[in-house]
């Protein structure tokens, strides 16, 4: 079976793969459609330090049916979530899945990835998607859902305007989450596509250099790196919130007086609501086919990646047969 | 008049201080007690480049009303906030006073403190103090705000419990707030003393030694310190909030991709609401008279700011007639 193994940093492509065979509660699901994410290409320049099978945004079908889980799943077309919970944890308890203190995490830390004919998932975390939304968009709930975990953060925030700063890969899905909510939004675009992406959705786009002090009360960091947070920071008026939908390469020096002078909240943002990202593409409100870039057969993995890697590059998308 | 003047990180004592004219809105009151606060002891140290008369932590008595004031506050008992609003602004507008864009704050930035016989603030920022608040309770009514402003700033979130890293000046008047919330509350002490004036309060009082990893919802810093902070995030559960209640002397490094992984909050704190420390106060819920340490006449200021600059010292006050 063919998969890309990922080994201290190369990537290869395998054709005797195999996966690990069912265990109770689980599911083997035949992969359609994969995406290209950012941290996958982190994770070629030893992010998380995983070796495996990365990949983790993709559409499926159910194929097998371990023990313990309904046999009438078997042909559901289907995403998985990224966050692979116990279930037992004090976190489980709550109800916070997805902070599971046992998590594996599909592609990234102790569970393999997407970027392969077959996967092994918990059932438990499967989501059945319907036929109105097509395998070209169902890739893009994983990333929309993260998109989508921000409005769930703010629900209990008042707020009047938000400032999104970067619109790359995820910055697209985040804005087009965000001009939902109805508020002022200003994107800082850096290139002339991403501009011309974000064309027809009702905010306004503008150069970092037209960010003032005390703009907005929520500022959205979505470049991963210091200078966009910095931006962000720079552009809140007192009280207002800072998301960090990032990871960041390195620790960052921040002037916390200034967080503390004006109440600055600083809000981390990872992983979010799948049921969100499948309803709002089911009711069309989210649009993605202009985001891809390309698809490439599994075999031609390089080409794929380096077209993914490319600056102003979007969704690179994989076929694994 | 007598009154402390500060300049270029040199307090002395003047004898013939004038306070300024009454302008519309403003009231002129005689000073009966002040408290040494942290902040006064930054300002020595160059903390906002403020020179004239510190001090805002006080209780007075209305000594004259100037144009547009009611005549009838003569005589009352009184505090002022620290932040004196401009009233037109857009943060005023909304009503958020205490980050009005162009405040003046007593004693720290373009405003004449307390450490003075007499001060000139604007009546509508006054509050009258009912007689069952001592004076020596009353001087508490500011910093007490500022720990009641973390309960503010937490009560729409859900959380279980809490620890509070530092016992100072300021983490004695938290912890008294915090108990009052009725949620597990773990102190983080380092002197014996500290842990002393915890004695009683429904609490457990532990060493730093102690603190482990995701132990807490929320974690508050009141050690002004990087260190303090950096133990409060490490004691905090997935999606925990680290409330900042300190300035902090240097911008400090931190690891923004714990902060996005476990989507961890963290928030500024400076200013809070003095009508809830007011009616605590009225109402007996927060012991106050153990955390003096001494009351100086303003000729002693010199042992006085001795005395508050001392390791485990809390609340010197001063009496400027």
């Amino acid at each position: 079976m063919k998969a890309l193994n990922l080994k201290n940093g190369t990537l290869t492509l395998s054709n005797d793969h195999l996966v690990s065979q069912l265990s109770y509660g689980e599911v083997l699901l035949q992969v359609h459609l994969a995406g290209i994410c950012g941290t996958d290409l982190a994770l070629l320049n030893g992010y998380a330090s995983f070796n495996g099978v990365p990949g983790h945004e993709f559409v499926a079908e159910v194929f097998e049916t371990g023990a313990g889980v309904d046999g009438g799943l078997k042909g559901k077309r289907v995403v998985a979530e990224i966050n692979q919970w116990c279930g037992e944890c004090d976190q489980c308890a709550q109800k916070h899945y997805r902070h599971c203190l046992n998590r594996l995490v599909i592609g990234i830390r102790g569970h393999q990835g997407c970027f392969a004919e077959q996967i092994v998932v918990k059932a438990n975390t499967l989501h059945i998607i319907p036929d109105s939304i097509d395998d070209r968009q169902t890739v893009f709930i994983e990333p929309l859902a993260a998109a989508f975990r921000i409005v769930e953060q703010l629900r209990l925030h008042d707020y009047r305007d938000v400032m999104l700063v970067g619109a790359g890969r995820l910055g697209q899905l985040i804005a087009r989450v965000m001009v939902l909510q109805k508020k002022q939004l200003t994107v800082v675009v850096r290139h002339a596509r991403q501009r011309q992406l974000l064309q027809g959705l009702r905010l306004d786009c503008i150069d970092e250099l037209a960010v003032e002090a005390k703009m907005v009360d929520v500022a959205i960091d979505a470049t991963g790196q210091q200078s966009g947070l910095m931006l962000a920071l720079q552009a809140l008026r007192p009280q207002g919130i800072c998301v960090m939908k990032s990871s960041y390469p390195a620790p960052a020096e921040i002037d916390l007086t200034k967080l503390v002078i004006d109440e600055i909240e600083l809000i981390g943002s990872r992983c979010g609501p799948f049921s969100m990202a499948i309803e709002a593409l089911k009711n069309g409100l989210i649009e993605t086919e202009s985001l891809i870039d390309a698809t490439f057969l599994i075999n031609d993995f390089q080409v794929a990646f380096a077209l993914a890697q490319q600056k102003g590059s979007m969704k690179v998308l994989i076929k694994p047969y």
